[in-house]
């Protein structure tokens, strides 16, 4: 109820951030890919912690086990089950909060509906179940670039400190520096910032884009499964996302029709618009021209500092966050996002196969 | 695929703009509900066509029949059918979008998803589709209310027009003005704005806020489903949505940690938070503060000026709005938000009941 | 929630026996299939009260409206909403059943389940539900028949009046007489037996054999929706269906493993089976060989006779079957097997689009 | 696609006979139940190979481990993710049906469903899998002790020797005997008969029973999800079966409806019916007497000889049976009927929770 995502192509998750695994059962990824793990592998290193001085020092190396599905590096059509054993386990670090609230994590509300909680370091609230997804993803994303579809994410916004428009970036350029921003001047100020945030012993929030090229027309499926429907849903269920918006988004608002509307143009015979305000989406289905969404990330809740909550009884109570946290989000939060993105792709590139005789 | 939504309170709407009739079957509405048909009927009034001066001055009186799972003035457990016949049918007036893709409207992703579409006023793309959706969200708040919670949505923004936030603002006064907006001073000058872009023959987006208020600790389901996740996607379905945040936004991407957490506090033995940066959903699950989240719509597709596009064939073409349209569109869709989040609740209300022994 | 059927090819059906009007939406046809209109009418006419002297002699027409997803004779790949209004609505008939249980109904279970109910005629109980599923069982004949799939359902037992297996029969006869076996001879004993049952006030059990032919090799999904699990679910969904056997079924049993395994044979280049035990599924997944599988249907419970029972408040009572009721229903059911066929096969269909790159 | 099973209590299995790993996923869970581990492992040793002389003699110990969901004891309500690793891995002994395709198995409609198969043991398609079915179904079963529900399968029929009806029978000696028939006489004949096929190099169907006490009334959802319908697809979903029966089931065609019907009586303050031909279930749902039914299962469909067939490029080939093979199934099949039992239980209790307000 609530851990699996998807139609046809259908993720399922499971795992505790302390317990003793996490992993995903990847159900309807059609037969004969070619699972490529290293690919895999490398796209859990972009999200995994201690990957630079800007992320949380906690060190996981985050490696999978294909359990099923793969027969000879090749999809079957069956179930493939992705497990990640969990290492770094240090529960001790989490005895603080068995009894008590962290302010705006998930400990209130958890320990509320269910009557019962792993509390170590959040159990399933905690994001570590966002390495199942990038390991799906990684599936979709195969999936995907048969397609010739592109999925690029990247850190548009630290901060008050913002990239400029997508279509004046170099998205080739976002691994090239540890804040994943590919404006290298905006990068730097970003690290810096983070850096600072970090010293003080606080976080702070962020926004990641997401570009998507070479989607087929006709994705997405009328009327409550439109394609940015989904991909909404699917950013927002990620953890610490608090807004979404796509093509011209919350400042479309403020344009006239006349303005916002993207003319019809002949390109060559091919039908194409001549702006792209509709974010690459019309009623729903994905028109061909780029798919574009931003995603806000809040400032991580786990501060290094006291802070006043209650706990269990109502009693009144100071939390410190302790281990090691991320300062701020989003630069691990890039392959997720992508991930989230492919997973929806996938699945809608599925649902089209049965639209017409 | 795509017209159902919900998982326990399920609905399935149909129909065309200038078919027949359009529809929507509820599957899971608990038995023994009281189904006050005359509320149902006020909710699709607030919604109607031609119901003030800065909307459309189509007629359409919206009227509807329950076919099925209404017995004596009570739901039995089985399916509600409600239909809702068509009667301003004057589909003349499309035959010049036959063969025609009106910019920022949905003909060609359709006629390319399906190979085969009902051009009469956007067929099933069109807003038309939504008064299902009010009907179905009618019942959802019957429901609701039996649990006390409230829900209202109001016209917070129209182009660069804004109401104060909502926590000055008093929300019984949404329906005293014909643009939905509580702030008496902003309405009449939202007013004014909307009947300028109606002369200008042209339109202008908005934004629609939504409050829920008394909802119950524990209405949510991670991982995938969380409360502001479906809500988002709910919203985002939505004809003409563009964007979707809730409790701090976009806005919160700018805070510190330090500044954005919700503190916990003990109120006369009620656990709740200090501040509510949260908006209500903590870990995807709601914690009993105020819900609250905006919805960005785009300015109305339909201008009355001539528009350069392409025919089917790819030859260039002229189009020009035709008809009676929504110089903005956010003062109608305040119900039909409402509807949504109702829908949404409603599910997860009953969802909840399956989580503990 | 449990009035919906299928996965890709989905139906939700409505609508109380004595209620407004009955109903489905068909959520998934593809777009470009040609919605003969007639066909469905033929349809619903061999289910339909009162077309022979060994069925109800209650009227009713059951003639049907298409309110959306057909334009210009075509499918547009939006919901396909029918709806057959109640026209022969003697509700007085059934105020002696408001508050006692008639034995072997469903009225006990529905009040217990619901604590309300529509009574009249059954509700939603009701057999006349089954309309909707025969009309969306046409139009999945119509997308089937366009592969050359051919399903042929038939009377093979009347209490122990049975007919030979499939293979010695001509299925195109089982029209020919109001039983619908399509063996002569035997169909003449099945229609004296059920006269005589009626004279006698009572009723009488069935057996409907279905056959299908020309199945694509590769439908069915394993490992839940295996082919035959569905077609199973199916027809146990049928009112007054008590058992499904397909292929050697529960004669299958006493066999030995050298005696029912079917060896592959190549005939012309084609890979077949030499024998059919199997009846043409394998792992959950068609073979291509014939499909053929029985339904067993218990005696109606409604019969001309005085039973004893106990009201809603566990006081002894009589009822007494009133009104106009099938002596045998399986002459009836023919079509409402092979609808409920069609919607497998048509959804397995759609699901098997998706299997491969 | 297909993997998954259940609305509310819902499992996903993965895995091959061959592969690493096979397991499940639980979600939906209610949160707060005793997982007894003990009890786990005891219903996977009724299933194991190995178990006695009348089974296959490979050795598995399917042992299990638990990767979440389980804090201290007690579920979470987040997903329950259980391992068992493949250990006795003879994958040589399968190179012999590499190419070539088995009578009766799955090896050619996955080969032609999906373009690649992993034929080692089957793969996907080998009864393996419900091994994971059986984890899932004990914690089904831990549930439905906590409301009384009692559920006893056992072997009612091998080739033609028949145990007497269940009412005749003490279920608690079903565990008396390696054929888990409760009748001794008939139990001692049918270990003789399996130990004579076994030395034929042959195989034997049977029917496995089942028998359910104590469940509520009110469980099962019209009109699709019928409490029988969805045990029927349930049990048509394990490998080998052929038939499903529930109440008077095949027989019950035979009789009138006079003598079929279940006349209500009131006994002790409590309705109940004074015969059971209803098999417990009415209309689709449970009436709170005893559900029972029968399962048909072919006989294996690898056996000891040769045995003619196809290889994929559709030339003649011989297969014999290699490795180590039940000579009937059903005496293992018995746990995995009541699993498939539970979990459809499970799933309508919870279900059920949301009927009414």
């Amino acid at each position: 109820m609530g851990n699996n995502y998807g139609t046809l192509f259908k993720i399922s998750t499971f795992g505790e951030s302390h317990g003793p695994a996490i992993g995903v059962i990847i159900d309807g990824c059609p037969a004969g890919l070619i699972i490529d793990e290293t690919f895999i592998q490398s796209e859990l290193d972009r999200r995994k912690p201690g990957q630079s001085k800007i992320t949380t020092q906690r060190k996981e190396d985050d490696s999978f086990r294909i359990l099923s599905g793969v027969f000879e590096g090749k999809s079957t059509g069956t179930p493939i089950a992705i497990v990640i054993e969990n290492q770094d386990q240090r529960s001790k670090d989490y005895s603080h909060i068995e009894n008590t609230f962290r302010p705006s994590h998930a400990d209130f509300t958890y320990q509320e509906k269910y009557g019962v909680r792993d509390h170590r370091g959040g159990g399933r609230s905690s994001a570590r179940e966002t390495a199942a997804r990038v390991a799906a993803g990684a599936i979709a994303k195969l999936l995907l670039r048969k397609q010739g579809v592109e999925i690029n994410a990247y850190v548009s916004q630290v901060g008050t400190l913002k990239a400029p428009e997508y279509t004046q970036l170099d998205l080739s350029k976002t691994e090239d520096n540890i804040v994943r921003c590919p404006d290298p001047a905006t990068a730097e100020k970003m690290i810096a910032l983070i850096d600072q945030v970090r010293l003080d012993r606080d976080t702070i929030g962020g926004v990641v884009s997401c570009v998507i090229k070479n989607t087929p027309v006709g994705l997405g499926e009328p009327v409550f499964d439109k394609l940015h429907a989904e991909l909404g849903k699917a950013m927002l269920s990620i953890n610490a996302v608090k807004g979404f918006e796509y093509g011209s988004g919350f400042a479309g608002v403020e344009l006239r029709g006349s303005q916002h509307n993207d003319e019809f143009v002949n390109e060559g015979g091919k039908i194409r618009t001549k702006t792209n305000h509709s974010g690459g989406v019309q009623g729903g289905i994905s028109n061909g021209e780029d798919i574009y969404f931003k995603v806000a990330f809040k400032p991580v809740a786990t501060i290094m500092q006291d802070q006043a909550t209650v706990d269990k009884e109502g009693n009144e109570a100071v939390v410190s966050g302790k281990g090691r946290h991320d300062p701020c989000v989003v630069p691990r939060a890039v392959p997720i996002v992508e991930a989230m993105a492919a997973l929806v792709l996938a699945d809608f590139l599925l649902r089209n196969k049965a639209i017409r005789l």
